[in-house]
């Protein structure tokens, strides 16, 4: 049975309020690119899935970067000397500038404003702002908040540590039958943002458990990593291995209302782009297919020229786009059980798809076979045919060896499942046979391992 | 002169006439895949063009098939017992479930209705319905009869045969210069349905008298076969000579008021596709170019992927897409002497573009030739140039040996006629020469021929 | 810096009454294919820019064509014997039909009729037109004044020479660091039409009088040559030469008010085709382009067979689409000064983009290159990024010496000179170096040359 019919023959809605229940258990955690909200979180899944952590050095070279030091934060606040807090860490995570250096200081409004971070265009909320390679402190506080402010004296007190220690990440291999890997990737850095990144985090979390135990064609990986830097350093570790990688993703932002998108791998043509839009062409409303851009999410370091890996990025609304993202207002009710589970049904209509894409031979190539007398034919002539026998007849005509069945369903315009049901009663019927599959692995790979002598 | 401009000279109104009157001696034989109806069919065809019949045995093995029993009918009929025929196979053929196996008896309506097929949508039609390779009898009757049926018993009589014997099906090869051949194809095997196919019929044969005896540059074979099963036998018998193919088309349902629909052969660019295109968009209004599937007519076939020949279909109105569809409104009114008429005039047009067709060699390429010294271009310059001069400009700037007339009369959106006759004046005056031609044969022929061992 | 900006810290206002007083200057001359119109057009074009001028004799042959006769004017009128004259040479040089034999003689109306061009459309106009290959004489004039003649004798005098001599054209080369060149071609035969084509002659004057003195990748070459029997001419006495034409443009028709459109070369692809499109889409409104058509200016010689150079045609209003083409409305008030300005602005962008466009490659290929490090990125994280980086991460991604800077302008969507200073700033930073350029010689050229021999 296909995954996506043994997710719809389970309770959708009750997984979707899991998953949303599983975003409100991180949603409270401090994330930065390294640290123990990263540990935390990486635990918490690990309830779920086996999913190993690998601790990284500070110093630790990882191409052109470094692994930075290492960032932990116990408390934060501005208030005035001797009185209540009027900025509060312990309210809101996102009220401190990530990767803060410790200050504490009392200093006046003067000397204070360049260090606080506001959005005029949504006065109630608090934006999100970091700085990771530029020492720096500062607080993110909402307009209302920052306005209100006199001109005084405050206290500011930031106490967090920036000190040698780790990156963090989590890997989770699950092993197919071939060592042909499928990549899985979400960036684990962010704090208290609920669709950019704990929608991913949670959806990439059900899936690897939905997947684990199973016979299945291709093996999983699904890396949990800190943003860009994170990325950077499993590249860098993993050289060798990822040249077994034919597919990937990478997963953000897909808990909200906004309808699906899909970002090419830079390659724009590779296998995954067209399961990707395919499935979402049936099985969501007004998806949208966007060009490979170098800005993004970590699609940026997969798909670096030197790589060039066939992995894209599946979206609900689109970074940047929408007037939540990297704001408080990217919270618990900005994402919905509901899409949760359709995104976690998507993606499992898209393992469909690499699953069973291959390739097959008609062994009655020669006009069509009878498929009265096999009882898989109308018996009644005149009429029109459903849908079943259409599917047979595009599988037959199009199985020369040369068509995927992801081929013949985007030729015939008929679903995938549509098209893998007919080739598996083709098969039983002794009218097909799967061909050899062709070698398809990245020659860019070979290629980039070659020139990396000369970096 | 070309095909088109002499049809253009005679009288297109009275054979559209005559077109419409061959379709009507045919129309009350009652045709099947196999049996004298068919017989008669192609000896009346024979009237009109020298053809060869093929009487093929019942049992013969045609691929993944077998020639099936002959099936012969003189008479049908429900009628209350004793008294007057309710349902008359010798008031209209569609009457009989086609291929019924012999009954005689007498039954309750319950017992009946099983054998019964009407059309409640169109109370007044009688439908159209087989059961070729299913052992079974039937009456076909409109819904309005069905619906006065009373709850009695009725006798119901079908007096006919299923009884070893041949299929038969006629063939007319008009030998050309090359051996090279283009192929027309027509199934003959409906009973009295006008459109689909005494269309087709009337205007293939005609298409066939008016081609003989002509000096031609491509062979012509004409096929009349039953569907499926007809096309599936000549391709059983002629796998030596389908190597010849160059281009072909499937007729049917070319009488109607609807516009041309042509749906392209599998590989979907051949050279048939292009001309049909290129004549359907400057010979007729609204033309539709619809992409191969593996549904339809014997296209099927002759596109399946053994074989894979350049053969697509012309239709107006398409299979299935009008309500007089395998209907008894499919009758002599649905098909006008006109749309009859301009069907051939489109076909002998594509003939124009097949014929002609050819790669030119400009033998002044360095800059253009002068014209004026030649008399070919207008005398006072400064004002614009006609049609006569931009086709000559065209032919001589794209005749580089690799473009073809048809590829010059894309690019340059003139008629496929104005193209061949500038080159034909830029020939005369020396200024071109006709290119060698390309080895154009179907490769995947030699691979199908391969592939058969094994089938 | 960039000639676009060079030219914008200019007074553009200025240049373009500099530009029109240049066209003014030229008006007036009557010029033709061969004589002294055309000399003293070219000697006022060396007061510019130092152009060598060739004398071609009458006679000697150019590929199909032979070098006419050379034709000088004096005067011409139509007048009644003894009285005013009613149709004046001197009034406007377009009054006579250019190239007519000389003719002195008194005749009556109906014997004149035949020799008076007019434009029944427009009655106010004077048309312009030619018989330079077939010997004859005329006169054009406003339809108005062909109807108030009244049937009467007229004496009629063409005070004109055809006698051999020689057709004149002017050259002007501009080294650069390479033998390839970018060919800039104007025709400069007409009389007093001021679009079509002192716009062309001006613009490109001025352009090449830009170019001098500059440190150039490409060598330039202007030729102004009167229409096809000077390009003819041109080409084939420089068919060594042309070897090294890497791009090339025809100027014509660009001082009117008309929005750009660009003629695509016959490859319709070349780098100059994409460069041309490039510029116009960022640089003016609505630009169209049209696709080789072989009607048209001198790109019909260029882009003939067996040439087939890289040359498009950069015009502003299309010829013959527009009412005042070739006729006396195309004066000076038809043409603009802030038109011709913006025309060399474009046509100095395009050089811009020829003159910076290459491949480079990555020096950090496996993921992204640390930008901030190098002070080439935001301090602060979590906003959005500004076009200046986002042409550095475009840059970056596509710099495989694969993609060209304008693959990579057009495949981002942003303007071409973004992408350059971006590909400066990376490096500089050490991060891009330049690719060997690919060999990119027209082929076509060998070919061409050894199929001469054949002709």
């Amino acid at each position: 049975m296909s995954l996506q019919k043994e997710l719809d023959l389970r309770d959708l809605a009750s997984i979707g309020e899991e998953l949303h229940g599983f975003a409100a258990q991180l949603y409270p955690i401090c994330r930065s690119i390294t640290g123990n909200g990263l540990r935390k979180t990486l635990q918490i899944l690990q309830e779920r899935i086996p999913m190993q952590t690998v601790e990284v050095p500070t110093g630790t070279p990882v191409f052109d970067w470094t692994v930075p030091k290492e960032w932990n934060i116990r408390d934060a606040y501005i208030r005035i000397p001797g009185g209540e807090r009027i900025v509060d860490f312990q309210q809101n995570n996102l009220h401190v500038l990530n990767y803060s250096v410790p200050v504490h200081d009392t200093m006046p409004l003067d000397q204070l404003r360049p260090h606080l971070f506001s959005l005029p265009d949504h006065p109630n909320w608090i934006p999100y702002r970091t700085s990771y390679y530029k020492s720096n402190w500062g607080f993110c506080l909402s307009h209302n908040q920052l306005q209100a402010l006199e001109d005084r004296d405050y206290e500011v007190c930031i106490d967090s540590t920036l000190e040698d220690g780790h990156l963090t990440y989590g890997e989770y291999y699950l092993p197919g039958r071939s060592i042909d890997e499928v990549l899985i990737s979400c960036h684990s850095c962010h704090p208290s943002l609920a669709n950019d990144n704990l929608s991913g985090l949670s959806v990439a979390t059900f899936l690897a458990d939905f997947l684990s135990g199973r016979d299945l064609r291709y093996s999983y990986r699904f890396v949990f990593v800190p943003g860009t830097i994170g990325a950077i350093t499993w590249l860098a570790r993993n050289r060798e291995s990822i040249q077994h990688i034919r597919h990937g993703l990478v997963l953000s932002g897909i808990g909200d209302r906004g309808g699906f998108h899909y970002k090419k791998s830079r390659r724009g043509d590779v296998e995954i782009d067209r399961a990707a839009r395919h499935v979402l062409k049936h099985c969501s409303e007004s998806p949208e297919i966007l060009d490979f851009s170098p800005y993004g999410y970590d699609e940026r370091q997969y798909c670096s020229p030197g790589f060039n890996l066939p992995v894209g990025c599946l979206m609900r609304s689109v970074w940047g786009a929408f007037p939540e993202y990297h704001t408080s207002a990217d919270n618990l009710d900005f994402i919905q059980p509901t899409q949760l589970a359709q995104s976690l049904r998507v993606l499992a209509t898209i393992v469909d798809v690499l699953e069973s894409n291959r390739r097959y031979q008609n062994l009655n190539p020669f006009c069509e076979p009878q498929l009265g007398k096999r009882n898989l034919y109308r018996l009644t002539g005149g009429g029109s045919i459903g849908t079943e026998i259409n599917a047979c007849l595009w599988v037959l005509n199009l199985s020369d060896g040369e068509h995927s069945l992801l081929d013949i369903a985007e030729r015939s315009g008929l679903p995938f499942s549509a098209i893998r049901d007919a080739s598996d009663r083709m098969c039983q019927a002794g009218l097909l046979s799967v061909s050899p599959e062709k070698e398809n692995h990245k020659k860019s790979i070979t290629r980039a391992a070659g020139a990396e002598a000369d970096v």
